[in-house]
């Protein structure tokens, strides 16, 4: 009974309107309605990645924007700096070694964003260029912390050095503040499940000027992925492969959500469920698993279950009994932690609804709940409510 | 942004399946289709009703299932005995007075549910049986208080009164425990709108025998409202004019839901979110506005207002900061009442998220708030969840 | 498989747009949202009645409306005066008697419009005026013919009678030309399911001053179907009932494409329609049933059988074998005739889709087919196609 | 007005159940509800391929799957056998050369399918087998030609020859008749948007022992495309990156419908309309570019255009006019050939209504029809109707 409370970090609850948009019947590719279909969607999806490039949308999940950045502008046996912020970050090396490259981890106790320090440093001894990407989570959805991505370029640019900067902000983009083009972003990795408020299925690449250089000149034996018959065909509006028409018809609806609502005031909005999360979590005297003051996660709180209690066990139970999906600890904190999403179409009485799950769920499974953390989270909730 | 938090004492949230449903193309409702979809409807919504007698289906509001009841079983210049619960009483009695029949109220503070034994009383002196029928409200919208029809069907028996006993149950069916057959009623009235979780637009006469002997006998000069063609339109599952066929696809959703989960469940159900709901109301120190205990509505709870304080400004506050809307005050309880619905596709973190609402929008509306409502109302909850 | 062909003279197929509108979840309709949804559709209901005054939008099907247009304006015991030209007319005739007026039909062999000269002279015998409304059809749905409205205002005018004159444009409203102000309707009735292209559920009444101003000095004893309330909750785009929320919803839409492809091409596009389906009857060699030449139906065809061929089987075989429903000959006329409805979200290939279908049909039923219908169809449709 | 006319094919027109089911509300793909549907879906999904093995699902278009085929089973350098049998066959070539296969191609003159006998005869040469795979495409979008897959695995194997079958039936699958097991096929690429009646964005391989043996063994470096952890994962109802859910809502309606018609008539049904069409070329007196008797393909006919017309404008007329879309002519045959889909969710009176457009359109088009090709469809379409 009642609409299921979908609150792991996406996919996240799409907007009535978006689901009607994606259930009209699909119509001719290589017409003209979609032509102009397609030059709108195209056109209005730049501001959200803060950028006037184009911006290549792939039938894929994000995982495939993953392989679509490496494969256009890296080749096999390329060297790859990667920064371990968690889960997302690890499958990210793991793909880059299946597909030949050569990943240069910096691991991190993935409770903190990226320490744009230690790119510099690395780049500064890699003197010959050999490294010929840097590659970062933006808001890295298995830990809740996000990364200043502003600072990694500037410490890539203070080495002088010339790789290429990558970003994922799949579960970032629309919830947090991102600026492709301000921030010298290479190439920047988004799917459509997260802020954008879509079902997944659609996965994108922002790219610079210098991205689309590299491609031209090397990237690995590549098709699907290739993103130059995507900017050919899509200068008219159309894709080379049958796009995934649904799913633009319902990314016009929500971008013209975030045009309405503003893009500032649709990131205020998250900061803030964010801010009544975590004084939620701290009110119930759990621990939030992000460490790093200024880079909690707009788009998702990671929660530390307490020694001896089983996160997954208190998951089950929250689903079982209030019909509310929460996210797993994934990889190395498997068990150990729970994630709340605060994405997606909700509202200041669904997030509350949410906490009050949590907390429900917390003292039916036993767990010592310090004090009300829904009573913490209305009163930051009170403050602007609606403003 | 998210869904709107649609707390009023109906129209309720209708289930997305059931949406879905009414959003299909109509049909032809004289086709061999259609037919077996009348057949199966009329059949499935008998034990709502807890009747095996046949029950007819208006296309029109409640309101239009109350002009029907009286249209087909009193006459001009009949007497019929009101018993005024509250608001939506008050306005049944003045529509006998429109269509001429002479209504006789017996007045109440609107904060009990009916007396049967002042039915029963004024009966007994109605030796000459001039009274040609009770009406009751089941489950009074306007005040949050139900009544024991049982109780009223004794007293006119004991009072060896043939009146026809006929109650209003618009926004109980479907929430509140129901018995057309078992209590002695002689016409139902409902609507679609709220426990049967569809939109407004069907009216119901759920009819006894002697009703439908009644309306054979006499009633009032009548066409749409009457009984007779429906009856026998119906019998091969159809209806004498154009019905509302969207709305019987999707209430023979809403039935399958009722069947799946069982009845009883749906009425245990709303009895815990009631409880919950007037948990948080005694927490904030408000104070609910039926007096009557056992009679606490599992529909909707009527708040008063501390003096001084208005509650449609309230309402406008929770609306403009919250997005929820929350029934008025109605009648002699204009401003000074505000009306949490607890039905329709609703949940247990629905529920949260709208008594959070409340509880904040007191906050910010000034109103003293004793304690932690919210609080109050999970303790409620987290008893039998899930179960 | 595929769409089902609603060929029948209403329902008519809803538009996607109309069915995605009215799948949203209900609103409150006491507050802000809805009063804004309310008073637009109010206003922008008006220009297809061809009226300035108000339109009373009632949660009904389109025989409520005739209801409502009696009961408003006549006492019992009123006279009234008919003129059948039709199945449909001699219903309300019937309503008219059960509702105790005293109608007086003029009748017709069902195959002719309305004969105005037959109503002025029936008005000129009435010098003490007891006739008090004269009610025609003004497109009879159960043969396709439609009436000269304008001419019967004249007649009345011309024998200086002061009846009402009351129309029942249920199946015309959107179709075919229609124009309450200029033509001096006093009451017009119509219902949702036909031009409006939205499902059934809604009854509509324009209504003059002088219908009002009857209303408001007498009527019959009524309720649900009074004006006064209506039109005095309308004024702040409210209703006194709970109004029939969602089909508001998808009126809204039907009206925006009404007011986007103009007023002039819907009807152009209908007489369209109506042309090639009777270029292909004639082509059958069957007969169409008006007699009437300017006044052919541009929203439905009747045909007339062949003697010994049973319409209803035929029928049933069309629907069997091609999964397409048409409307069957009614009252006097069934089993004789059968409709092919031109009406709703249906274009020129959908018209030869369904043509085709009954083409296959005659033959496949054994009835002798003259000529080839679908090409003599096509050679209408060929002309100005797209235009 | 009125539905669109979509006879490309494909994306096909999807079943209105199949487009209410994908806008559902996007599920946890982690939790207990989607696993069911996952295990369902991939199990549901088998006998339309005419396998017992598994069927990968990817999040792509079917030019991802054609990757996906290539990229498990083959690694840079092997040399491949293609067949071109058109412009989809031709594009697949590309393909492997961006991928860095080795393609060998044996050219034809897009009338007929594939000469098995010529495949053997190259096979036969290859005595140290450098050839890895041989790739046909079963249906022919751009051509309306299928192929003789069961022929082509009888000369590979009278050759002896170790080749992978792999074969592209990305139009044909669910509308044409199709044996993976049965064949021989090694890999069988497929999308969603055809004779599945789902909008784009769903990729599918099926897949042999043989062909998952070669994948374990060798391939391409490779990441999103791997079907090992997607096997992996799927055993227990899951993706291992996120998948396209609400696509999947959508498979399990269509592979619901394809179990109720019962999929022999569902490919019989697809017959009949291709016979009704080419009967209607024939009377225009037009050419059916395919000339291969027994191969014309089930899901589309690809006609030329008379010299001297050009096949874009009449598409361009019959969209502007009758809001039909029809497919282009591709690669060699741009300008020359049009294409009329008969496939999705379409009935014989669609069909009747798309072919009523062609006729129309060509004459509109100052193309000189000789006859009458609608009349000769329905002659077609009389036999056997709704049998």
């Amino acid at each position: 009974m009642g609409r299921h409370f979908l609150q792991i970090p996406g996919p996240s609850p799409e907007p009535d309107a978006v689901l009607r948009a994606i259930s009209a019947t699909t119509i001719d590719h290589r017409g003209p309605e979609f032509q102009q279909l397609g030059l709108r969607v195209l056109e209005a999806v730049k501001p959200v990645f803060g950028t006037t490039n184009p911006v290549i949308i792939y039938s894929s999940s994000g995982t495939g924007a993953w392989e679509g950045a490496l494969a256009n502008t890296l080749s096999p046996g390329d060297q790859v700096l990667f920064y371990e912020t968690g889960h997302f970050a690890s499958l990210w090396v793991e793909m880059a070694s299946r597909l030949g490259l050569k990943p240069e981890v910096i691991d991190s106790d993935w409770r903190h964003g990226v320490d744009a320090e230690a790119i510099g440093a690395r780049l500064e001894q890699d003197t010959d260029h050999t490294i010929k990407a840097v590659c970062c989570v933006h808001n890295e959805t298995s830990t809740g912390v996000t990364s200043d991505i502003r600072a990694v370029r500037e410490a890539i640019d203070r080495a002088g050095h010339p790789a290429l900067l990558m970003v994922d902000t799949i579960s970032g983009l629309g919830s947090a503040d991102y600026r492709h083009d301000e921030w010298g972003v290479d190439v920047t990795i988004a799917g459509s499940q997260k802020g954008l408020m879509l079902p997944p299925g659609l996965g994108f690449n922002a790219v610079s000027d210098k991205a689309i250089e590299a491609s031209r000149r090397g990237g690995a034996a590549r098709s699907y992925w290739d993103w130059e018959p995507i900017l050919a065909a899509n200068e008219r509006g159309f894709w080379p492969t049958t796009p995934s028409t649904n799913l633009l018809f319902g990314l016009e609806v929500a971008l013209q959500m975030f045009a309405e609502e503003g893009l500032e005031n649709v990131l205020a909005r998250h900061q803030r469920h964010a801010a009544a999360t975590r004084a939620a979590v701290n009110a119930w005297g759990l621990e939030v698993l992000c460490l790093d003051e200024p880079y909690h996660s707009p788009v998702l709180t990671a929660v530390l279950m307490p020694e001896g209690h089983d996160a997954d066990a208190f998951r089950a139970l929250v689903l079982d009994r209030f019909d509310m999906s929460l996210g797993a600890g994934l990889g190395r904190l498997a068990g150990t932690v729970f994630r709340i999403g605060h994405l997606g179409w909700i509202n200041d009485l669904t997030l509350m609804g949410a906490l009050a799950g949590v907390q429900m769920g917390l003292r039916l499974s036993g767990v010592p709940v310090a004090g009300d953390g829904v009573a913490a989270a209305m009163t930051v909730l009170e403050e602007g409510a609606g403003a």
